[in-house]
């Protein structure tokens, strides 16, 4: 124990275990834990998504009943009673959960209840006039994102976001599936631990509207396949060996407590289908939420993530892609690289004599740079004539190219006297990750075309989801090539879309019915280890704007 | 710590706190748990019941496949792969249980397995060639008889029976719940013995046929209305206050895993209706085993125990009713009364010139007597002049009859110096608890028969079901008037129907399915605290035959 950590802890903290981890020496090889909640800035979460404008048809039926109570006469059971009431018998069945309390509720209401029914079974009772609670969730590998909704009115009464607990067992998606695999009761470690954030982000949704997790009764998640799969205890291995199948693709509605979730009695969670080990019920729930957008005409739906999912819809039919497209837009894998949190470079503008002008997340003083940031930087360094097409930093194209042991690199912002911040550059190797990013992107966007026979003029909208792609300067991304060149009024940034098409499958039993016939109209294209695919990533490794054929289709 | 202790225990069990406890002298009121397998002798279990001649219509199809692996031209997901095999996409969905493990197997067995569904769901997948098996359970209040079935073939593979374990918390029913309402967790108690007790016997009978409890497809428990809601864990409070409704009257059908049953992953157990707070699932379980007996013409269906339950099918119509008939027939509230385990006097014969003459079960040396011990007993008596049709014992009667303390009674078995049991006699006191409990059941069945207008006569079988009435002498019981007076032809003895309905309700969906039109057919007839049943049961409390009026009707 140090004098530093006498002064910083109190009494009980010291008897408790607290040290300084800066006092701390490791003797050895060591693992740091460092929990989500202790990062020292907050992640930017994006939870807002497009309006939800849509016929309410929840799968939840809500009743409210006065129940004569059994008599000498009338002996009837309480379940039977209560059924009965809701002209029911016979067609709806009780969960044995909520047998357990009916009787002892039904004399404590005094024979007063809402009575709440799924499909044929009687999913919860609650007191007379209780407001029904549904959850919404977008699981994703960084954050869950979630939307408390009053399944009568549609309205959101709460959202918020959390970072994924699996993160300390892994940034990226390959990692956790191999701790799943590899560790021992590893697959069971990594569904508790989405379990229990799932848990903690419907408590402070439910405490936020003035309720409790039991009253949520009816949920959706959407997430990706891995994610699915590690929330719901299933195998993973076979997700990522070749040919990379799902242990399930179809839609699940399972039973809130199979799968440690204490909502309402006997409340289910539905888990739109997957469409493959690496497009997942994330994109058909984003698919769904922007329906309205490409349902009439060709369009393509894109979110842009360490995995991209591509959808082209063309002359009604939709195939579906995913491509590898490497951590550098969510931040990884860049020297100076960082998330969307406050601080990091966002936008980037390379301007005449030589200026440079950026913007920072909350314009918090500068100490890093954010996916969108980079992709700005690569793309203005390109017009700028400081990258040539090939990506190579020419020395002496600008001032602040500089050589640093035998390596250029771009210097973004300089340590200055008056800057606590650390000196933020692009090195070459960062340009590297960039250009392989968007090289697969822009390849699996146009075998898909050229698979389709459509052109890239062809396509009426090109939708955008997800929280990078929110944030993206869609201009920039045009000029290295990885969206198609085409007039910005066809794109849209729609934000968070799965998080909203959750909302959808919460609020509308005609989406969970619609989308099995939207799972038909999907083809699956496999890109991973194809020709076609090496080729043309070879081509789109450079920057410059998309050159297919204009007059293909 | 006594010498006598240290001479029987070894030093280990000495030391885990074994002592003698015929040397303990307790200190204060205290409570002694004797465990049911410690009971000094096997109580004599009925697993037997008529046999069983249906068409096979398991609610489990098994369909044995040999499954294409997925390759990267067709990455199809596991369980897809699967439902595409078996002509189910869209139209079965897998348990969640199921799934976890399904990717793993499917690859361990070579893509070879049996799946078996039950209704629309895939609740199980077994390497190629695996049995079927299922479970049918009669839960007694006393015993609990098991009965593991191939639901290919509808063979029997072993049957067996176990004690209640609930036993320790009270031998009768309302104990039981007054337990299960006053104890803290009380009800998760009794549910938790039940459930241990299943598992118990579950593993047993699996054992004797080389399977494991996991490899159970489905199960059916039948059991009284209180055995019913203590193993689901419902409420029994208003079972036990007017007007003594259920929780759940109708047929359940619920996951193993949500009564804490271990049985294949997706596995579900039937829990066939109940009629009435005290006509439970085991009657309806005894009325469809012997269907065919009373389908065509009148009958009578009748299971005596503590509780009695009394069904009168009269031109098409069933009337049910039960009535309290006390512990007296299962040998309880007698002096010399015990269960109908080895020893116990089970027949009784007075024979001229005063001659007595009886059975023991397993003709062992006598130590008490049994319930149909108690009621040839009570009704030899009454035919010898030893007691006058009120039931007084008559002084002089016969040499046996002694008076002792003031009081008369008859000693059956005489303490002799070459015998080492105890005297065993029928008191006064004896003969008025068999008085209190064949009025109630006659008076539960002349009510039967007078609010359907139909005469005794007119009866065209009488079914006694259950362990009890299995053994009864119907001469006897007739004499006293607790069975209808009428040819013993009409009466049939069908031993434990309700086991016999649980295994049909196993091996018959048409079953299940007629168990709503039986039901729907049914009147329950509360007689709790009518005046009709307090006056027929002052006539009925003479010892004499039944007097219904026989043109009556």
């Amino acid at each position: 124990m140090t004098a530093a950590e006498r002064e910083a802890f109190t009494e009980e903290e010291l008897e408790s275990g607290w040290r300084l981890a800066c006092q701390a020496y490791p003797q050895d090889d060591c693992r740091v834990y460092v929990p989500p909640e202790s990062l020292s800035t907050q992640q930017r979460l994006q939870v807002e998504g497009t309006e939800i404008d849509i016929p309410l048809d929840p799968s939840i039926r809500s009743v409210a009943c006065k129940i004569e109570p059994p008599s000498l006469a009338k002996p009837v059971a309480d379940a039977e009673n209560l059924l009965e009431k809701i002209n029911a018998p016979g067609s709806v069945h009780v969960d044995i959960q909520v047998l357990r309390d009916l009787s002892t509720r039904l004399r404590e209401w005094n024979w007063n209840l809402t009575a709440h029914i799924q499909d044929r079974e009687l999913v919860a009772v609650r007191p007379p006039g209780s407001r029904p609670f549904g959850l919404a969730v977008d699981l994703g590998s960084t954050k869950i994102a979630g939307y408390l909704i009053d399944l009568d009115t549609g309205e959101t009464l709460a959202s918020r976001a959390i970072m994924n607990p699996q993160i300390s067992k892994g940034e990226d998606i390959i990692t956790r599936i191999n701790f799943a695999i590899q560790s021992p009761g590893g697959r069971t470690l990594m569904a508790n631990m989405v379990r229990e954030g799932l848990m903690e982000l419907a408590g402070s949704l439910c405490a936020e509207a003035g309720a409790e997790t039991g009253d949520i009764l009816d949920a959706v998640i959407v997430g990706n396949t891995a994610m699915h799969h590690l929330m719901l205890g299933l195998p993973v291995r076979q997700l990522a060996i070749a040919p990379f199948v799902p242990a399930v693709s179809g839609d699940l509605n399972i039973k809130a407590r199979d799968i440690g979730l204490e909502f309402a009695p006997g409340a289910y969670v539905y888990l739109p289908p997957n469409i493959a080990g690496f497009v997942g019920a994330d994109h058909v729930a984003a698919l769904t939420a922007t329906g309205g957008e490409w349902d009439h005409g060709n369009g393509m739906v894109i979110d842009i993530g360490t995995n991209t999912e591509i959808s082209l819809i063309a002359r009604g039919k939709i195939t579906s892609t995913s491509c590898a497209s490497g951590p550098a837009f969510e931040g990884y894998q860049i020297r100076d690289g960082m998330r969307a949190s406050p601080g990091a470079i966002e936008k980037i503008y390379l301007g005449r004599e030589d200026r440079i002008r950026y913007k920072t997340i909350d314009d918090a003083e500068p100490i890093g740079i954010c996916g969108s940031g980079i992709l700005d930087a690569v793309s203005q360094l390109c017009l700028a004539g400081v990258l040539d097409r090939g990506g190579r930093m020419l020395e002496g194209s600008h001032p602040q190219v500089v050589k640093k042991n035998g390596h250029l690199e771009f210097i973004l912002v300089p340590q200055e006297e008056d800057r606590r911040g650390p000196e933020i550059s692009i090195t070459q190797k960062d340009v590297r990750e960039v250009q392989l990013g968007k090289a697969a992107i822009q390849a699996a966007m146009e075998i898909l075309m050229e698979t389709e026979g459509i052109s890239p003029k062809e396509i009426d909208k090109v939708i955008i989801a997800g929280a990078f792609g929110s944030y993206i300067d869609i201009s920039n991304a045009m000029a290295i090539g990885m969206l198609p060149s085409l007039p910005l009024g066809r794109f849209r940034q729609v934000g968070n879309a799965a998080g909203t098409g959750a909302r959808l499958f919460l609020l509308s039993s005609a989406k969970r019915k619609a989308v099995g016939k939207l799972l038909s109209r999907v083809k699956y294209l496999e890109l991973a280890g194809t020709p076609e695919f090496s080729k043309a990533f070879t081509r789109t490794c450079l920057l410059e704007p998309c050159h297919l054929d204009p007059n293909a289709g």
